[in-house]
């Protein structure tokens, strides 16, 4: 997206409008925005302002605004709301959404909001507080309309009429038998052609794709790719039909994992945004950076190793860190592909041995190209032929090294059931750095007397 | 997703009965896949076996396969296909699809194709070629089902009855004016529940979501998921109907710019995939590489200048990788939040200072925190008190710089116009090797005559 052509709407003057206390100019200010477009506005502002803005805005706004906001700035407001206005306000939610919020409350608080809420819409979330979070359980919402196969066209457009108006997004009404058992989904478009008496199970499709409450989130949302949904039926272990995903939901999750995916290679928190406060940031990023000094001291250990050798020639710390570096480079390039594959579904068990075989030769030809030019750079630059071979030679194997870890490690942590994104990157570079700077001071150390 | 719940059909059978002129039985085995699972069976074959499976598919399943194809298997497939089978196939696509197809092929190859395809297919798909591949123009179809503001409801039953079975995905009807401009859009549910001699301009709504030709695919993606849609029209400049876009075609756009955007941080084309030809892999990998080559000998370079330090003390050749490597991993860090909040849209050019402010607060607090710990690590591990504080000193200024060029290099880089993802990395770690040899190896040079 173009930055500059989304201007958010004027922050400054709502922030001095607010410190005049021009409250319901601010309140009818915000009344014609879009939700997200409140949500941004309340993430870019001081955290003392944020709950004051929010209290501005009605339950239905609220309700839609919150599921919008970043996390830092939902915990925020969360723990700054009234539980009457909180229970107010996810009174207003889908069921799915509701779950999420009343899940992310600590427990007692949790019981509190729900005791002030309708009893219907309590039980829905109570029902669905038992499902994991990421899983299709904790995807789906209650809200949707079936219809049982031995009505006719015309009972259906009725159960419609009667339940449409609260459920959103309707794309297709799932058909059931009379225990509730998923039998069939019929396309909005069927029900308009037919003549009214039509039996439903006359024009319904049998051949549904559904889902069981249980399966990963990230499955889900290959299912709904594999086969251009815009709404998935969930079943419980005995097929009955129990809620149902739609599309805008499953965007997001696509959304949330590639955001994952990103943020564990470059070793940051998953839910941190470019407005987390310094604070935070620092206490998630700072445990990673000293798990890199640790690897580092691990390489610092190797070279000190060496350090007669350096001694006798210093012309070696020169090229220390080319050797380690275009190892770590090449190490990144593995990871990011195997990894991406991993989250893709295009790399499997079946295919890892060819995959492997692939980064080998990929290794082997980048090694043997970079190590080449390093040596006769090395070789002009300071006059050495032998400095040349050592460098070229410990280039290579460095290379090397880093395809066969960089699709090693990852498919082994992935084996090993940890997420192959958040530590597949400094595994692989510690071992990239330990052997680079052991080949090539070990290799110098051999043909010292052929250097100088 | 599991990758060991996704067995993959048994490719070894189907090669071995393919190796044995069973192609009847093979055709037969395909029949009942999705065009999904064969597109992963394709890619998995030799070079080859591949156009030699993709011959036996019906025209309808090979239309379906070939989208679902990763690059290099779909280029050496399009490259084997005789162009009347190409034609036939192209022929049963949607518009969209059918104008990328025909987009990648070289011009004459393009010509020869559109030659055997029916004229009302080839006209379509004209239209389509002048957009851009990535702008809304590039991503609509042609396909959509709109009605005349003046009709009936029961008149507009009758349009979708005649043109709804060739319009697949069909959720919104479209509203017209005379003269084709887009005035509302028709839910379905709303069609079901009115009476016949209700018009249409009395049920549909007015506010519609819509989006020009010219539009970039990633803001598109935005405006799917800011307003939670399944299918959004597209108008030319002066607000006529020219297309729609479907929910579908928005989620590989996400699941590309995702892929995109992790690609090139990790310095790897955007192509790639687990399954690309080792060949092709080493070309697009290696000038990535040697770009890292020459900013490797750049700071090769500034180690250089200071042999003489290293040759009075060499202990500093030890501490060398530790000062460099902290410095681009918390360069790795920033970008990668940096990056991601320009995708997102979370950071535009109105809080990009205090995203800068946040970004060195965050390096002050890390560089301070890591350096105080390696200047202890250095002091009790070398007995040199001097040079824990050298130590500590370069790596709070590395640090520091790489939280302050982590920010400014890819906001700079989307000012002009770049892809952030692609160079930052290479020229920040460049900035913050540079820094740290430059800051450790030139104050330990100042202070030599302390620290032995």
């Amino acid at each position: 997206m173009d930055a500059e052509t989304t201007r958010s709407p004027d922050l400054e003057t709502l922030v001095i409008l607010l410190g005049f206390g021009k409250e319901a100019e601010v309140r009818d200010r915000l009344k014609g925005m879009h939700p997200a477009d409140i949500a941004r506005l309340i993430e870019n502002l001081d955290e003392d302002v944020k709950p004051r803005l929010f209290a501005l805005l009605s339950p239905e706004q609220a309700s839609e605004v919150i599921l919008e906001l970043d996390d830092p700035s939902k915990r925020l407001i969360l723990r700054a709301l009234p539980s009457e206005r909180l229970s107010e306000i996810v009174g207003e939610m889908d069921s799915d959404d509701a779950t999420d919020v009343i899940g992310d409350l600590p427990a007692d608080r949790a019981v509190t909001v729900l005791d002030r809420m309708e009893q219907e819409d309590v039980k829905e979330v109570q029902k669905l507080l038992r499902y994991e979070e990421d899983t299709a359980g904790g995807l789906m919402q209650i809200e949707l309309v079936a219809v049982r196969e031995d009505e006719t066209a015309r009972e259906a457009v009725e159960d419609i009429r009667a339940k449409g108006e609260e459920v959103g997004d309707l794309h297709n009404v799932f058909v059931v038998d009379r225990h509730q058992h998923l039998v069939g989904i019929m396309p909005l478009r069927k029900l308009i052609l037919v003549p009214p008496e039509t039996p439903v199970s006359a024009i319904m499709e049998r051949d549904v794709v559904r889902i069981g409450v249980e399966v990963d989130q990230e499955e889900v949302a290959q299912i709904f790719k594999k086969h251009d949904l815009v709404s998935l039926p969930v079943v419980d272990a005995a097929g009955r039909l129990v809620g149902r995903i739609t599309v805008d939901d499953v965007v997001d999750v696509m959304e949330e994992e590639a955001s994952e995916d990103i943020y564990h290679l470059g070793g940051v928190h998953a839910e941190e945004s470019v407005l987390s406060p310094p604070s935070w940031s620092v206490r998630m990023r700072l445990p990673w950076l000293l798990v890199n000094l640790a690897t580092a001291m691990l390489a610092a250990n190797v070279v000190n190793l060496f350090e007669g050798t350096i001694q006798a020639l210093v012309v070696l710390a020169v090229f220390m860190p080319v050797v380690a570096g275009m190892g770590g480079n090449a190490a990144i390039q593995t990871i990011t592909v195997i990894v991406r594959g991993i989250a893709l579904g295009d790399l499997t068990f079946q295919n890892s041995r060819r995959v492997l075989g692939k980064e080998i030769l990929v290794a082997v030809g980048n090694g043997v190209a970079t190590g080449v030019i390093t040596a006769v750079i090395a070789y002009f630059w300071k006059g050495l032929p032998v400095l040349g071979l050592v460098v070229g030679i410990a280039m290579i194997i460095n290379i090397f090294v880093a395809g066969l870890m960089g699709t090693l490690i990852p498919l082994a942590l992935r084996r090993l059931r940890f997420d192959p994104a958040v530590a597949s990157g400094v595994i692989v570079t510690t071992f990239t750095d330990v052997t680079g700077f052991a080949s090539f001071l070990g290799i110098a150390t051999l043909l010292l007397a052929y250097m100088r």
